[in-house]
């Protein structure tokens, strides 16, 4: 444990009140959106405001072997941000600058700068920033760097690994490595950009990113449909995407729509196995992409569809898909969990997850990216409820294990975090599994950054 | 120096005929396309059939300290199979396996097939594989993977890496790792697969592929514009990559026109500083796309712009774009290089690349893939003059020179290769320099795989 001296010294070397001590604010800073009841307390929180807060933190950490978790705006959901008991906690928050640079169509950010804002000074210039996490109204750019996170316009658009072209990043000895460029072929020697992006905070410290905008797209037109059973909306969703490339293609199963529309009342039809929600940002070709989804659907027994290309009437089709989220929230704890199958399987994961909903009294809902084949179970109890909350959690541990059953695996996009690390530790190949942490022990050798996050810990396959 | 009782002994464990020996038969392996003098002799090439002939081959080669180059087709311009005495060519061309399975729109692929190959299988499901180098009829796609090859295609589709989604790999000890999975979103732990696309064999050796293919886009549109000065198609292209996503654009430099022109006879305007060539793939929407890139063409004084939707048409306005290199090839050695310089830049590389030709008394013409900003000068001389080959050699160094100037890099989608690894040393930094070599150290400590490539050699700065 390191003393109050020390301490003392580095918060001296930093910019002007970035460290925390006091044990009330230390608090909030104690979870993140997976609210781990099991979360310690930070010796100390660090805001940094500069690259150099940075390093100076890494540098003090490394030396006196004190672990470091780097936080963004703390909206992770399986526990990258949780804090342990005698860390640092690296906050970024403060560091939220963001420029544009419209002749390479580029934007320089902070780490901490939110999603959304990012989108928004893009789309000030005429450009498009597409990864779109549900939460990019709160998350921040650097949280989704570490975690490469997805969202519904991954379909077409490709995940967040894909926008980024280059990051300046704090290695565990505090040394700054500017890595990649402005251009997407400019990045020679190993592919390290791509490596950092993904690692959760495991291999260093994101302070800046480099990504790449695209020319805002077209208005997208907007489809639904409504479908008997889960197994229609699966048939046409992959003729779908065997033909073309949506800008978005959800699903929704029945347990979804009969929350959306209750918290909605657009007259959903609530007996309907599955709503399919279809967007196309084709411009001129939009309307020949809605048609050919329209057939499709009604080719795989859709039994209503609508179309249009008004924005304003395509933003009230796809409500339900974001309704869910906000629904349970007015009614309690949401837990949003991300699990893949393959898409032949979906129907048996829905129905798997209807009858643990059932078994357990939980609520349990579920939409799926459907060209990307991953699903998102979101759970729902009472806040303070203990009861439920252990029901949800059980229940959460038997949709893993149907997952598995189904082929699939049960941490995409949200990342792996502290919650499900020894999953994925029990999942990996070992040969697979050594190569991580071999990677990781290279990198930070005193295993200080993010020490419980992600990488698979050590066991008996590799003798660490 | 390892003995030949031990390699008969490595011979024995491998498919039948796999390892050759015979002095005359090792010389087709000691070059590749980058055409090295310098090239060592291989003690022995085997041709791997198997992952577990790369398995056994690199359990001896690890073992007994022999080097090993892995080799797909040989079509390394920059010297990534270059041969090196005492070493071992691993070669994987007789590993060809194509498989595509439409329910998931994968390809499984060994690393011998050749591009153009998987390319054609995908086609017969209705798919598409979009990566499209130069070389895509002869090169193979494991060298695409161990290079990240980009490609005309890329403005739009991107670069091989956005394509794979897994990998079998080798690892130095023999080791396979099992390398991502089949969806864009299920490969948790560390960005592995992305780390080994690019790394040119220098971490492991990649028997087989998952690629992501999507379905086929509809025929493209295509226009030809030319202009007064290379400024004026800088200029255009800027203004045409902000407002939508063209599916090529490619920007011919004078030099590049004239050498077509003789070539093709089919009337280019010689004296044009810039032939711009444009694409749109929108389907319905191609058409307002073509109109958009010929409005913005004639806004930055386009002498002449032609527009067609007829696909042989097209083919033909794109012809000169590949008609430099057969062109050069019947007229004696070609060397395509690769150099990336912000677009703004562009103007001063052509300008800079005319007067280098001239003062060497060498043929260099350039093409520009303009929303990249990469530009291949590519270079002519006669076949056995020395002095031209020497005079080529030097005009490259001063390409390269003036490259740096205008704060570009000298080595993009080709790859890094022996060719340009001191290069590459010289110019990263050194944090990033020594970031390669810790990984390289950890994946492969033994040094064995394709040691000279890409990876930049010891320096005082990291002491190894």
């Amino acid at each position: 444990m390191v003393n109050v001296d020390a301490l003392n010294t580095l918060a001296r070397r930093l910019s002007p009140g970035a460290m925390i001590t006091d044990p009330d604010l230390l608090q909030s800073y104690r979870q993140d959106w997976s609210f781990d009841p099991a979360a310690g307390t930070p010796i100390a929180v660090v805001r940094a405001s500069t690259t150099a807060d940075v390093q100076e933190t890494l540098r003090f950490a490394n030396s006196h072997n004190v672990p470091v978790i780097p936080r963004g705006a703390g909206t992770s959901v399986v526990g990258g941000s949780t804090a342990v008991d005698g860390a640092i906690t690296l906050s970024l928050e403060r560091m939220k600058s963001i420029r544009v640079d419209v002749s390479s169509r580029t934007a320089i950010v902070e780490s901490g700068a939110i999603t959304n804002d990012v989108k928004a000074v893009a789309a000030r210039e005429g450009l498009y920033y597409p990864p779109d996490p549900s939460s990019y109204e709160i998350c921040s750019i650097g949280g989704n760097a570490a975690t490469n996170a997805g969202g519904p316009c991954c379909i077409k658009y490709g995940v967040t690994s894909d926008y980024i072209l280059g990051m300046t990043v704090v290695l565990p000895d505090g040394s700054v490595a500017e890595l990649g460029g402005k251009r997407i072929k400019d990045t020679p020697g190993l592919a390290l950009t791509k490596l950092f992006v993904g690692s959760e905070g495991t291999l260093g410290v994101i302070t800046e990113l480099s990504l790449r905008l695209i020319p805002q797209p077209p208005t997208p037109h907007t489809l639904v449909a409504f479908f008997p059973l889960m197994a229609d909306a699966v048939a046409a969703a992959r003729d779908i995407t065997s033909s073309i490339r949506p800008s978005e293609l959800e699903i929704l199963d029945n347990a979804a729509i009969k929350v959306a529309e209750e918290f909605l009342n657009m007259e959903l039809d609530t007996d309907a196995g599955a709503l399919l929600i279809g967007r196309s940002d084709a411009g001129n070709g939009a309307e020949t992409e809605m048609n050919l989804m329209s057939t499709l659907c009604e080719k795989h027994r859709a039994t209503a569809t609508y179309a249009t290309d008004d924005p304003h009437e395509g933003e009230l089709f796809i409500r339900p898909r974001y309704a869910v989220y906000e629904a349970f929230e007015q009614k309690g704890v949401v837990i949003g969990d991300d699990v893949a199958v393959p898409i032949d399987r979906l129907p048996e994961l829905t129905d798997g997850i209807a009858d643990i909903a059932k078994r357990y009294s939980t609520t349990i809902v579920s939409y799926t990216h459907a060209a990307d084949e991953l699903t998102h179970p979101v759970l729902n109890y009472p806040i303070g409820d203990v009861a439920a909350a252990e029901s949800a959690s059980a229940a959460r541990q038997e949709i893993y294990q149907l997952v598995s059953t189904l082929g699939g695996f049960a941490a995409t996009e949200y990342g792996v975090g502290q919650d499900k690390r020894d999953r994925l530790s029990n999942s990996l190949d070992p040969v697979v599994s050594k190569l991580n942490r071999t990677i990781k022990n290279a990198v930070d050798p005193n295993n200080i950054l993010n020490p419980r996050v992600l990488i698979p810990s050590s066991g008996s396959t590799d003798g660490i």
